[in-house]
């Protein structure tokens, strides 16, 4: 075993996740497009090829040269960011599509303007973004149609709209609702940019929370991250459980007082993600009770609860596998992953796009 | 320019505040170990070290490992962390005594039995961690002497004591109030090793909000980590302000609608730290009325206030310096820092111990 903290993958776990999301998604009649950037990882992006996957969807250039660069065929890429396209990651673009199928997204008649001063002619295909919710980026529905017919007059390849529901991420009827307002907005989108004489032929969504309640008909593609390794959000949301974790912290206990331990992995391995909703800044896969109560970095403070039986405490030195609470933030933070198969044995993944921040 | 997002250092504010700390540290009449955490950085490291520190404190063995191999001389350090020390774990400790000057912590019996199976005779010495209010590692005050006789009857040789005040990151008397406890603890474990037979000739402890308070006497040296950078946290705290944040994240502005901008800086590089007691994700330098009121792995919404006058919000393609809550963990999600000198020159700074958790 590496010295404590370091990332486990429980393969034959991650391979069951794959299955049922690229058989639902598959039965839902829909394109499966991936975000890598969860896992950041060559070896899981070659099993969702695998699955059925159609492309894969990227947050940055960088992480579409990694994984354009490790792809055994033509990759096909979906930067699904409303890039601000300088000269500088203009040349990178260029370089990207003539070993890649690239797709790239736009929000705004000036993020437009910069794209095509950069990208004319070079196959590169655009979609809209619009904000179904989360307002973050993304335009409006209703002026999608204005931002395509803007990008279409200055030699770009128009292909669709999108949107990232990160709204569903909440407890109650988040998922759903932002599942429903995922629908309206692509709808919106879709006829606005009909209205403007373009046809949308891909209308993508998703997420993982929100794949459950994806059908075809608007929606063409979903583009689920998370769901290869699921996470304590994911488990506290309700979109998956702990038996559908298939990545945690491993980590050693190096101090107990009662009924509080602390383990060696703290937010420089497991990230500070912590949502206002969550009960905590990570779980235990086999302490459901459990909650991590403080987080350093290097420190997870573990309440076991006062009535939690003295002899069910872990003493110092056992070994914890802390679920972190997102998933694509902790990968990030390491060069490996550690894959356990079921025979035992292990083998390292290198995190190939790690840090591919621009 | 790198393409953003990326880490820049002002090296004129990071010369200032090395040497402003230095000489405050100096005339309190203590010694000055930097938590080299923070940077991670051998350059850094080095002008500490010339800045007069007497050795470096770093959390984990990875860290020790990476600045004893980039030190000129026999490196000064102590893992100021209680290990729990495998066989593996002892390994790579007897080697890095071959080469360091090491001193490393604990805080239980049992921990004292594995450091001694493990280090017996290589010169590495121990301090006893007391915990002064921040209940994470470390035992009560009180209890520091029996621990540091169990671990002189094992034959390790124990030098002192230490504490982290980190309650003292908090609003209103926090960082006074947190100063007092860490000599109240400090003065009770030194007497507890005194009653043992032990002299405790090491008295640490210190933090970048509470060194202003540090006063030699019950301590004999500080360990401050953020004071090379500063960061929200400490704008915040008011244990530093804007004209002293010497690193940020240079970003682009990709999405504005209204007083509300969207940057290319998200939580895969400025980090997801959010104490309940800070404004937002996050601050920029040169617009303080402005809050990070979202935060994604690529987005950082940015909100400039309603009464904003509309000319003063930033379009699209605007560079905005970001100032992470906490640079620690910002510096660790990034391969290299890009140093600006005041003649506009710049260099890259490997971050030698990023990801060094184990």
């Amino acid at each position: 075993m590496p010295d404590t903290p370091f990332l486990a993958v429980d393969t034959a776990r991650l391979d069951r996740n794959l299955a049922t999301v690229a058989e639902r998604v598959r039965a839902a009649g829909l394109d499966l497009r991936p975000h890598a950037k969860t896992h950041k990882c060559a070896e899981i992006a070659a099993r969702q090829i695998d699955s059925g996957a159609t492309g894969l969807t990227v947050a940055t250039i960088g992480e579409a040269e990694a994984f354009a660069a490790a792809s055994p065929g033509r990759a096909d890429l979906f930067i699904a960011y409303p890039l601000w396209v300088t000269p500088g990651k203009g040349a990178r673009l260029r370089a990207l599509a003539e070993r890649a199928a690239l797709r790239v997204a736009v929000d705004s008649a000036a993020g437009a303007r910069q794209l095509a001063a950069e990208l004319h002619d070079t196959g590169v295909t655009v979609l809209v973004e619009v904000d179904s919710g989360q307002h973050r980026t993304g335009v409006a529905p209703a002026a999608a149609g204005e931002i395509a017919a803007a990008a279409a007059e200055l030699g770009l390849e128009v292909i669709g709209v999108f949107t990232f529901p990160g709204h569903g991420y909440g407890l109650g009827d988040a998922r759903r609702t932002a599942a429903e307002q995922e629908v309206t907005a692509l709808t919106e989108a879709a006829e606005s940019l009909r209205d403007n004489g373009i046809e949308p032929r891909v209308r993508s969504g998703g997420s993982t929370p929100t794949i459950a309640f994806a059908e075809a008909g608007v929606l063409t593609e979903v583009r689920p991250g998370v769901y290869p390794f699921n996470d304590a959000q994911q488990v506290e949301l309700g979109s998956g459980d702990f038996a559908d974790v298939a990545l945690t912290a491993v980590s050693t206990v190096v101090h107990r007082t009662g009924s509080r331990v602390v383990v060696d992995a703290g937010s420089k391995v497991i990230g500070a993600d912590r949502p206002a909703w969550v009960t905590g800044f990570g779980r235990l896969l086999d302490h459901p009770r459990a909650r991590i109560v403080g987080l350093s970095e290097h420190h997870a403070v573990i309440e076991f609860g006062d009535d939690a039986p003295a002899q069910s405490i872990p003493d110092p030195g056992s070994v914890l596998r802390v679920v972190p609470n997102h998933v694509c933030t902790a990968v990030n933070l390491v060069d490996d992953l550690i894959a356990e198969y079921p025979d035992g044995s292990t083998q390292r993944w290198p995190v190939i796009a790690r840090g591919a921040n621009s």
